[in-house]
């Protein structure tokens, strides 16, 4: 019954509705609990997400220490276990954030959904100073747990890797946030609202995946960011040169790259695309 | 059609119902079958719970051992197998449970959920009865299979590594509990229920990652309990001295991870939720 | 709306129907086209997971040849892809099959599912038929493949591994056994079916995660059967004295487990189920 | 009340309903801008697809060089992460692309769907064209990135590993590909549709885990086709004897494999379906 009805929409003009953009200003939210909630969410959730996944790094370095561990370095978790762990705790603190904050945990994530107008200005600037807060913190406790690993064992900060060039770590960051804020438009899309009742459950899985799979391929790179806060709270903390030479391309890189994932979303799929529906139902 | 319904209801001040808070005791509870059937599922899934994990905790610690395999270390499950065996287990059971217990199979858990008011005293206290003895019977049959093997690999009880000292143990413990109880109490937020119709379902998905994320991280610290039924059960089974030493940071951080958790969830997240609602959906 | 019958539905004593029990014999089901479909459906899964799942264990042993590859043994799947390729088979055969058979693909779920008295006696039978011919034929293509590294590297037949007693490798089946058809009956049950409208779409998933979770923990002890039809078709194609010897283990451990698990779901878990739903809906 | 109707319909006769085979030619198709948008989604898809998944497998190739990196060659991300580059992106991308395209993002599936009547000939042309010109454009993008890693590493380039002959090779493609068009199909069944609301959603994680699957069991003989896409784009770049000579198996093996999967699945389970529909509900 719900089919018949979801079969019947196929032939309607349009069957769901774009929220209105959000205005750039919008000084009612600033006296309301739930925007200051929002905050905290995203500052807790950047803490853990930075608190777990520095402390896989760290434990992998510690574990491929050819001078501690002797021949017996197998055992670890592996540059596959580093990329479940940024990927897992995106799936998992989207999930959990999605309801009070919209789950962007990603100072890149909020640019883009910036441009495309999903949030005002004022929200997408505090998000950013709550991230970066939070993964500040997020590293600090680490470093507070065992401050000769995190120093020995690089801090889980990200920088090129020797024989890289800075236009090569530039252009992998570019593709790989694209890659990220592409699954989240296509994710956050009214139109697939429309169409299946339980998106805000399942989206975290491939926003997830899409971390995950931008890790494993890049991890050998940069370490990948496409995460600014992320790059900005283990640089703080780390707090050597090398960390910071290389921190305007974290922060450069991913900040194209949803800016071209938000052009792409919003100019090339879904110009037209009410029109185009129902045509299209019938290759899904 | 479900749809419209739902986009109305966006807008209508509360969209979903708060179960009543548990009663401290209820003694009408004790007289039905469900509440001992409860306690059964809780002791099953707990005992098939450690059988499976240290099962696979002593299977990596013999195909790591290089005395034993000399140069062929290789080829084993790893610690990322190890993360996986953990929060894979959680996933499964919890979905088996859910419909019967409410899917805890961790002391921690249910105390979040107690001082949430979720369960009664008297039901909270029986299952952690019920999840430490179904650990201890899940640990005896590993032990009864593999005697040998279970005492010369560490029977996988948790203790702390060399080079971590007792504060940052709790820590790890504190942190990675918060982590796996706030993805619970999202999971099952009637907020959530109210506006996803399958989440039932699905919260044993993000709350095995959880478990997955938190082992990748700890496991090189303590070996990750954020479980003390699973710490105790190993304990008492593996029985020498240091597991038993440090037991009390198993218990202990746990149950104050669950705490700062449910505080987290029932005062910051969820006030004023119902009102803040309908300004939110649209960033989701 | 939905959402407000199913809350209305919590508190009737009944939301749910039992199909009726399977006859033993149904002659009606011969004459059906549907029924021979789903033979074939069975056999076509019961290879293809031969197939993949035997390829990768013959790999796995190529790549940890300390023989052939030196020292350098590290950059294979490991027993956690191995363990991967079992239960991610499991998934999405089931996923394929669970509208045409049922999706079973192994006796021992066949078995149990009989002994609810959800199949009948002769759908029981066939389906066992096709499910070892397929399982034969897989093999035999990956033999006919590479017949020199099927023979050299074990042709991934289960065998029960140096210093495990018959007792051990008994229990370890039984017990696996149990976690699997214990999963397929919470994953099936029809009182899932009638809170969780989508269940026959994600039962695949912990089902899969069941089968890859025994992988992990006993691929040590007897490389994992939980699957008569697999343990035959193996052995029927490597055909050495060894995987004969231990055969019954991989039949009689399986089809206890099951029992014990259709035992538990029947006797335990659903009995009194009715009245008890609506009291335990809010510790879910 | 979604449920009393779906419970009702499972006694109709047939509740779904086949779109109408699409045509052949179908010249109104390209006066939309939807037709063009889907070449473009679809170019973009298989650019990322080849981008990622030939990076990792360029950085699992200098991990594991023992002439690099001496001993310690453990802590890469091993041919699992390999596979699970290769099923996660077609996860994410078949996720992201299915409302825009169909989400082909391979000439293989392009090619059954097509013989199955549910794309029209020039779609199916026109994909197949932006498929490998995304590949080979992903590809470019990996070359110009790191130069000498991509050279010196075998560019991502399918071959036949030494040891196994064209025939093993081509069945091993064949077998692959039919795993994967068999999935393909299974998860966008309109009967499947017809009785689960929501699997325009669930279907990509099933399909991407059969490209998983089968990348475990089939790397070490051919690297993995089943996508002709990805074999020619990444030969084109990579342009060595040994990558072209063996080509035609990428094109061959896979072509046939979603052959058989489309006959086994339009003949086979589809046959009769309608009326089989309610007798089978009970088993599943």
């Amino acid at each position: 019954m719900a089919k018949d009805a979801e079969v019947a929409e196929t032939y309607s003009s349009k069957d769901y509705q774009d929220p209105p953009p959000a205005p750039l200003f919008d000084s009612d939210e600033l006296t309301k609990w739930s925007f200051y909630r929002a905050l905290i969410a995203e500052f807790i959730a950047t803490l853990l997400f930075l608190y777990i996944t520095v402390l896989t790094v760290i434990g992998y370095n510690s574990q491929t220490d050819t001078k501690k561990t002797g021949t017996d370095a197998c055992g670890g978790v592996g540059i596959l276990g580093i990329a479940w762990a940024f990927g897992g705790m995106i799936f998992i603190l989207v999930y959990c954030t999605a309801g009070i904050s919209g789950g962007h945990i990603n100072p890149a994530v909020t640019f883009g959904l910036f441009l495309a107008r999903k949030v005002s200005l004022v929200r997408a600037v505090m998000y950013m100073l709550a991230q970066c807060l939070g993964a500040i913190c997020g590293c600090g406790l680490v470093k507070a747990f065992q401050k000769s690993y995190y120093n020995n064992y690089g801090g889980g900060a990200n920088r090129l890797a020797a024989g890289y060039n800075k236009g090569t770590g530039l252009g992998a960051e570019i593709i790989g946030t694209f890659v990220l804020v592409y699954t989240v438009f296509s994710a956050t899309d009214p139109k697939r609202n429309a169409r299946d009742s339980h998106v805000p459950v399942l989206a975290p899985l491939p926003i997830g995946f899409a971390v995950f799979m931008v890790h494993l391929a890049t991890i050998p790179i940069t370490g990948t960011g496409i995460n600014p806060a992320r790059s900005f709270g283990a640089a703080v903390i780390y707090n050597k040169d090398k960390a910071w030479d290389d921190q305007w391309i974290f922060w450069v890189g991913p900040f194209i790259g949803a800016a071209i994932a938000a052009f792409y979303h919003q100019y090339i799929l879904r110009a037209g695309a009410a029109k185009a529906l129902g045509s299209f139902r019938s290759t899904a």
